[in-house]
């Protein structure tokens, strides 16, 4: 299985304003994209690739830097999503920091960057402002809609706003909505943040400076939550730096503190802050049982159309196999087509970007199933 | 069952230096500590009452300020640990901002507050420090240790240490060591306090402030980790603040956000910064088979004579009944006396602190059996 050759990222603009769910309006805006393979004449083997929190468009293959895409383990040529036989899209959602319009462009009402003022986004306003690249692609129905994590929640909304825009809906390592807990993580992360001095009120990009003391703590916090513990600890357990301690409280001693640490500098670089807000604040606010009483299945009455693949990890602890469960029963209670695989992977949340044979051998066959069905 | 009438806390000074793990000395020292009950004539009756992270020598009744002590409810006439059969003993660690010796006293070496130049403290310089107490109360040999967390790791320590001068040893909802994911979340909190601006590399106190933003962030991601998730869950869930949501990234949407932050507020009005850090970093290096070559059991050869109670909580994942269940492991591989009990619990690791009828149950009745043991 071959990496794509090197992919060259586009951008599309959108001048028609964008109905936000928290009742403001993106006048207008500009989505970063990337697209693998080719459109087929009969235009029905697109698939949408959905990112996660930290993520982007530039999915699969080499980009101009030469930076190897996020799913590149799965996307490609003779990969579990092959690129031989879909057309494959990559996008980066508004409110992101790699592309499309976001806190640092310029707030036209302002004469400054949007900064804290980038309206909020929920995962709905995403699927919607998706829905009209699919558009501008020529593209009436998706084959499928993909995404693990955040992605996952994109791909469940696309059932939810545009059923008829869609055939398969593949959400891994997903849940219907965040837990308190998990709402608690993001929060601390935000008040990491928000509290930095540097932080500005958000408006930190015309002081020249980066509230990357906040976003560190942030990444650090979210780090622990992708990993399972007990790979944590195969990993590195309680392992030293050096041979001998130093007794100090500022020095590192432990090798989780040294990773930790590292993926928090790494984050703190290339991150944007107002992003890890919104993004964050997206996860909180997805709910769609919300608005039928709670009902999950209610919900979901609107996806009779579609057919879903879900996919869950045993060691996920901040999305468990509980939480993908809760969305299978809601669609078996509608007698919706659900295949649900549940992989026994030690790798935590994490798991979904990672290349276990188990994992995406039930990847595979589901795109198989549903490339077959396209040729019919 | 009463509450003690109100307490008196004492403040000892000891002269001696106490030569610490690290290699450093804490040249001289000042403990403070609050006793409940009266010694026996036997002086056969003292029990010692150890904290964790955030606690003091404040255990039971009432302070000059009218605030409860921290375990009250165990502590007291007629309470498991019954202060009308026993001599209880409350005690502040070097190292703690509650009236013993830490950072905020002056540095003699330097004519300043010690700051972060306090020397690093383990749980067996506690340990040691403690064992001068009860020297100087006239008390050769306690009738028990007891602790819950940290507090339980001292109880352990006192075993290893200085086995002839107790004969139990209570440890609740504590561990034989962090684990990675531990020390991880003990990290990202000491990251936050350090990156804080007004800690001023833990020299604040000569600026006149408080790195208040890093102690509410340390404060938050520990509460998440004292509570079960699904207590969380069952108390806060999705529930909202307001009755709609204001799409705003920074104001508090949802319960378990105001939850949060209250805590860490409360929490950064009275605690110390480089005592937060003093404190993870003995919980980090406690790791008593670390010098028998990870052999847990080896280490607790030392404590052939003294016999264990020890207690875990089901939803404690902070430190998980499998944690105890190593300890216990450990004696009964020396053939050591230990009575285990695991209570089903909602309530996380913050179950030691509460009163279960089945935790509190087991707890009088071993204490029961002291107070019999010591009447023959």
């Amino acid at each position: 299985m071959a990496t794509l050759a090197q992919v060259t990222s586009q951008r599309m603009h959108f001048s028609a304003p964008l109905a936000l769910k928290s009742g403001a309006t993106l006048a207008d805006y500009r989505l970063a994209y990337e697209t693998y393979g080719s459109l087929n004449e009969r235009r029905d083997n697109a698939v949408l690739v959905c990112h996660a929190l930290n993520a982007s468009h530039h999915v699969a293959g080499l980009d101009e830097q030469g930076r190897l895409g996020w799913w590149d383990n799965l996307v490609g040529p003779g990969k579990p999503l092959d690129t031989d036989r879909f057309f494959v899209i990559g996008v980066n959602n508004p409110g992101s920091c790699f592309g499309s319009t976001g806190p640092m462009d310029p707030n036209p009402a302002r004469g400054r960057a949007w900064g804290a003022d980038f309206p909020v986004q929920t995962v709905e306003d995403w699927v919607d402002a998706q829905a009209r690249l699919i558009d501008a692609l020529g593209i009436e129905r998706l084959a499928a809609v993909v995404g693990g994590s955040l992605g996952g929640m994109q791909a469940l909304a696309w059932t939810l706003r545009h059923p008829r825009r869609l055939r398969h809906c593949i959400a891994v390592a997903t849940a219907p909505n965040l837990s308190a807990q998990n709402i608690a993580f993001n929060e601390v992360a935000r008040r990491a943040i928000v509290t930095d001095p540097d932080f500005h009120g958000g408006h930190f990009y015309a002081h020249g400076v980066v509230p990357k003391r906040g976003l560190r703590v942030a990444r650090m916090i979210g780090h622990i939550t992708y990993l399972a513990g007990d790979a944590m600890e195969s990993k590195f357990g309680r392992e030293l730096r050096a041979a001998e301690l130093a007794y100090s409280t500022q020095d590192i001693e432990f090798q989780i503190e040294s990773y930790l640490r590292h993926q928090g500098d790494k984050f703190s670089e290339y991150f944007d802050a107002n992003t890890y807000l919104l993004i964050t604040r997206a996860l909180d606010y997805f709910d769609p049982a919300r608005e039928h009483g709670g009902d999950l299945a209610r919900a979901f009455a609107a996806a009779r159309e579609n057919r879903f693949l879900l996919v869950s990890f045993s060691t996920d602890w901040r999305f468990s196999p509980a939480r993908s469960r809760e969305i299978v029963k809601a669609l078996v209670d509608n007698r919706i087509g659900v295949s649900y695989a549940e992989i026994d992977a030690p790798h935590g949340h994490d798991a979904f970007l990672l290349d276990d044979a188990r994992y995406h051998g039930v990847m595979r066959a589901y795109f198989d199933r549903i490339a077959s069905e396209a040729a019919r």
